[in-house]
């Protein structure tokens, strides 16, 4: 029993991973840019994709994927801002999977967008095991979750090409030891590019878009 | 292929109820009451635990069972104080499941306990699937997430007997209508007993710990 359940396991990630493989050369054909973002519930996902959006959408056309279990909040408070946007309601699934990405990338005019950012279903553990054809994943931390997610977590801290550490303008208020934070972040994916912000205050966002905009402009002259 | 992966959820999470309706007679049986935890990550489960352990351990027998998915600060943490603590590790999984827990009250000495505190993996969305067999599930929200979680995780919200609004200590500093939280529990979940607490300033704590065993006396007495 428990072998036959690995086994399907194996073969629907073998599956996925085709896809993603399938869903990155559509992006690459229409010269599109994808980033993965991924969290835990709250930390942040929307705020951070609302702002950089703001700092962005003079420089870059940018549509937007958002995958949520149930609703539509996300999707509704980005539809005003974003030029185009595509909900995927997962039916209770815990993540999302390139078989839902390639759905909404057929619901989109790829050819008028240079960044597609693809919000991922809050939750720190499964969204880590599923490629979705993205070029980049980004995690986004939140400092009261705490200190020591990077030791609890470690396949999601593992896996992402850049962390974004969110509210920093509540650490006065919280015991969070950036130190410690760091050094698991460290252990599990040393050198990591990271950046502190704050969606309230607006610290650290510019950073983190200018990045941002330099990984999307390097790949189109690449 | 999706009917057939449908059919082999529908296998998993019927034989996961079977099970757990007899780690529930064996804990009858034990006379021991069990409570399972749920959150995401970083809402404060191990510190609202160990809060109420402090305060219940001069009435009650307390033992823990902890799910992570690797590591074990949790049960390190726990240790020093519990009497009886057994670690899960779901090996990346992303929720206990009555399997589990099956092979963890094995581990216990069930007859030396009166309240088990089952703290299950942090995550808003597959824990409220797989039912262990405890007599109640409690769910920590925690106010950094947002005042929009129980709109954007009602399976989670729908399944708990009680409901803990932690963080309440940092309400100053955030952007967090409690009318609007509020008002979305009571859709998913009318009459919810609720208990707002802070682990940091420690209000809150007594009245959930009362309930808490309350709860457990009055199953004593059944």
């Amino acid at each position: 029993m428990a072998t036959k359940q690995v086994a399907v396991v194996e073969q629907i990630l073998s599956a996925n991973d085709q896809l993603a493989d399938q869903n990155r050369r559509i992006l690459d054909e229409a010269g599109v840019f994808a980033v993965n973002i991924m969290s835990s519930p709250g930390a942040g996902k929307t705020s951070t994709i609302v702002a950089t959006q703001e700092r962005l959408k003079d420089r870059l056309r940018i549509g937007m994927v958002d995958g949520d279990i149930e609703t539509t909040i996300d999707a509704d408070r980005a539809a005003a801002a974003w030029m185009q946007a595509v909900q995927i309601n997962t039916g209770g699934n815990c993540h999302l999977d390139a078989v839902m990405l390639s759905g909404a990338l057929h619901s989109l005019r790829l050819d008028e967008i240079d960044l597609l950012v693809v919000e991922n279903v809050g939750n720190l553990i499964c969204p880590a095991s599923f490629k979705l054809g993205t070029h980049i994943s980004v995690l986004i931390a939140s400092v009261p979750e705490g200190d020591d997610k990077p030791y609890k977590y470690p396949p999601m801290y593992r896996g992402v090409d850049a962390l974004i550490i969110n509210k920093i303008d509540l650490l006065p208020y919280i015991r969070f030891n950036m130190d410690y934070f760091i050094k698991g972040v460290e252990i599990l994916n040393p050198g990591l590019t990271t950046f502190p912000i704050s969606c309230t205050t607006g610290e650290g966002l510019d950073a983190w878009a200018d990045w941002l905009y330099r990984q999307v402009m390097a790949r189109k002259g690449a």
